[in-house]
């Protein structure tokens, strides 16, 4: 190869794919070339759950014996899957002492399976926190400082994105599991709205708000992800590409604004600057009071829907599961039937009152984080400027660009209506070379 | 053993664990008993796609080696598992050939969990449709008669509960695979309100609307299997001991009642009769002209979901995917954005309302299918008078008592508002009893 390995470990998923498709990268060099950079790195990023050689490169050397027209649009792409998803060539463990002997899978589970299909390299499973639930860390440390968190719960999933380590990740959201981490780790970290992606074979949280969603460090490569899995396939008003000039951009601090830390504020003024100097229509938007209820509701949805996914866990063994999951199961403080529906039914109105808001501007922007990441890899930070997006089923994502006081990356968060994740990514795009033009 | 096999086969779930509780029966014996009985109807009956008598023996002797002290509330009870949960010991194949050479899985369903946990034989796989969404029948036949079906998607649960093959099964329902079967096999299938039971692990068809529930030949067996789901802890208002006289009691014939058929219509009449008599406060209720909307937006739902849980099975190989799988993923003819978004809000909107009305009423009753099973083991009949309630996240129960004109079982569907899955268990119970005096 001519390429070196440190080159080849930069390059993003559509150029990789692009290489290989045109002959002139093997799979299976490409995967030895991300092997060696893992090698260097993991010792310290630790985003690698299970990561066995044989296994990638048994699959590389089948890609690249495939003739060229059985090949699909990832062929030979890597992609890390966070712990949580089922895999048939690789054990799922959770982050969980009740997990830590399962074997492989039967079946792959939904997202795998139609990565795989596509010709992906399954490449390894990566760091989540216990049953993506939890905020106590795991192993995995951020790449850009291995004293501070990578975020979580798709710490590992983020982490080897950011670090070079493969071009894509998937992970899953449940409050902010994904945003978060790429704000942290200075990756784009798409949301898809939800029950636009299956999450057949993930281990659940809440029915109503769990989401998969991708990592990658550009948005092509996101763009390409999101039409294999047909996000944007219903027919809607067409998407035009969008100039900044006279864009309506929202910028909305919501009710969780007050957390905000020094690193978030400077981002948040910085692009607001630098929107306005491109002469984009940008105001400060004020959502109504009644989303202040959000938090408290889906406190309320999540907590329940979560009793019933963790009882199986509770119930098989209850001395190896987290003590918070322990109290959860056993929480005798729970909400009224009244209450419960009242939060089903608030939640359900402020979707729809929501994307009537959000059809006013072409752009809407919010906080990814409260900061950049906190320091120490024991606690995975808060999720408290994502969970409301998540629970409203909006489409989000992770922009990078910014940095804390740390040097560590900063991102903000493009949100837009329930089944508009088309348009999120594009102007996640554009914005993104915006903040990232310097 | 004192008591003959075929008396062992009619114990309910309780009385059998009460009898090995205070040592009169051993799971093993019980087991063996079962065991009997399925070779002498499985040939005809087909409900099992999945049993082996070593994996069977093997838990049974399990559970008689624990010391008192550490049996569950099931102990040494057998229970049928569709053939879309995962399980641990046993293959999960969905009725499909993309699935036909899976192995075990690597952990157990939640589901499965929770009954193991709770001393549970997991006795086989109950035969389903293809990823329990087709109406194409299986092998599988209707016990009462095997010219006709046991109904689908839970075909094989329903029938080995109505045969005595099993006290107790699991199955789920995204349109009316729990009640439809129930009502075609004379037993007791209740399906919970949305979202407290998990689905993890179990296949996938519409993230809104699938919903597991269970079988059993009495209301007692499933208060018993509803407890161990923790349904009904959340602090409501105390469900009292019901008495018919004085009781409000709707029926509600909803916009489908023109598809009702002599056998229906014939239970329907007889069942209002009976409730009157009892000197109940009986009406016809007439819902609001909107949830006329609820099988539209359904169907819009549930498609949309549908193509995105299938879109995996497709991309690995659409050729080993029925045809009307392949259709619904190769689909052109997709709602606009506006549609799918109209239908989501306007669902949300009458189960808020379908709760204010249900509060009004002691006991909701409605049809649960158009008629007794149909001749033919190729369909399994229609949903349709079972998918609003699916929809509307209502607890719902099959109570049998009735026959049609072939001499097949014909049930009666009793529902309920959300989160009273206790109060229409016990109604069921109540009106079971009446129903099934004679």
């Amino acid at each position: 190869m001519a390429i070196p390995h440190t080159d080849l470990c930069k390059l993003s998923a559509t150029q990789a794919a692009e290489l290989i498709r045109t002959n002139q990268l093997s799979a299976q060099d490409y995967a030895k070339a991300l092997l060696e950079r893992v090698r260097e790195r993991d010792p310290q990023v630790r985003a690698w759950v299970f990561l066995d050689e044989d296994v990638i490169m048994k699959q590389a050397r089948r890609l690249d014996e495939l003739p060229m027209g059985k090949r699909g649009p990832l062929h030979g792409v890597p992609v890390g899957i966070k712990d949580i998803f089922l895999t048939r060539d690789m054990p799922t463990k959770y982050y969980s002492r009740l997990h830590a002997q399962d074997q492989n899978a039967a079946a792959d589970s939904a997202c795998v399976s139609v990565l795989r299909a596509a010709g992906a390299i399954i490449f390894g499973k990566t760091a989540t926190t216990e049953f993506a639930t939890m905020t106590e860390g795991g192993p995995c440390t951020n790449p850009h400082n291995c004293k501070h968190t990578p975020g979580g719960s798709s710490s590992g999933s983020a982490a080897a994105v950011a670090d070079f380590q493969v071009p894509l990740s998937i992970g899953t959201q449940t409050g902010g599991s994904i945003v978060r981490p790429g704000s942290f780790n200075g990756v784009y970290g798409f949301k898809a709205t939800w029950g636009t992606i299956s999450t057949e074979g993930v281990g659940r949280c809440s029915v109503s708000a769990d989401t998969p969603g991708f990592y990658a460090r550009n948005v092509d490569d996101l763009e390409f992800v999101a039409h294999l899995f047909r996000l944007g396939s219903l027919p809607a008003e067409p998407v035009q590409k969008l100039s900044l000039i006279g864009a309506r951009i929202a910028f909305v601090k919501t009710h969780i604004w007050p957390n905000a830390g020094a690193g978030t504020l400077a981002a948040w003024n910085r692009a607001y600057g630098l929107l306005a100097e491109s002469r984009a229509d940008v105001e400060s938007l004020e959502l109504p009071k009644r989303f202040a209820s959000c938090s408290r509701w889906r406190e309320i949805v999540v907590s329940e829907e979560a009793r019933a996914a963790f009882l199986p866990k509770y119930c098989e063994d209850k001395t190896k599961v987290h003590a918070e999951v322990v109290s959860l199961v056993e929480s005798t403080n729970l909400p009224s039937r009244k209450k419960l529906l009242e939060a089903y039914d608030g939640l359900a109105r402020l979707r729809a009152e929501w994307d009537r808001i959000a059809s006013q501007f072409d752009i809407i922007i919010t906080p990814s984080a409260i900061d950049e990441a906190p320091e120490g890899i024991a606690n995975t930070g808060t999720a408290v400027f994502c969970s409301m997006w998540t629970i409203l089923h909006a489409p989000a994502m992770n922009v990078p660009g910014f940095f804390g006081k740390c040097g560590l990356p900063i991102g903000l968060q493009i949100v837009g209506a329930r089944y508009t994740d088309v348009q999120v990514l594009q102007n996640g795009k554009i914005v993104g070379q915006l903040f990232n033009r310097l």
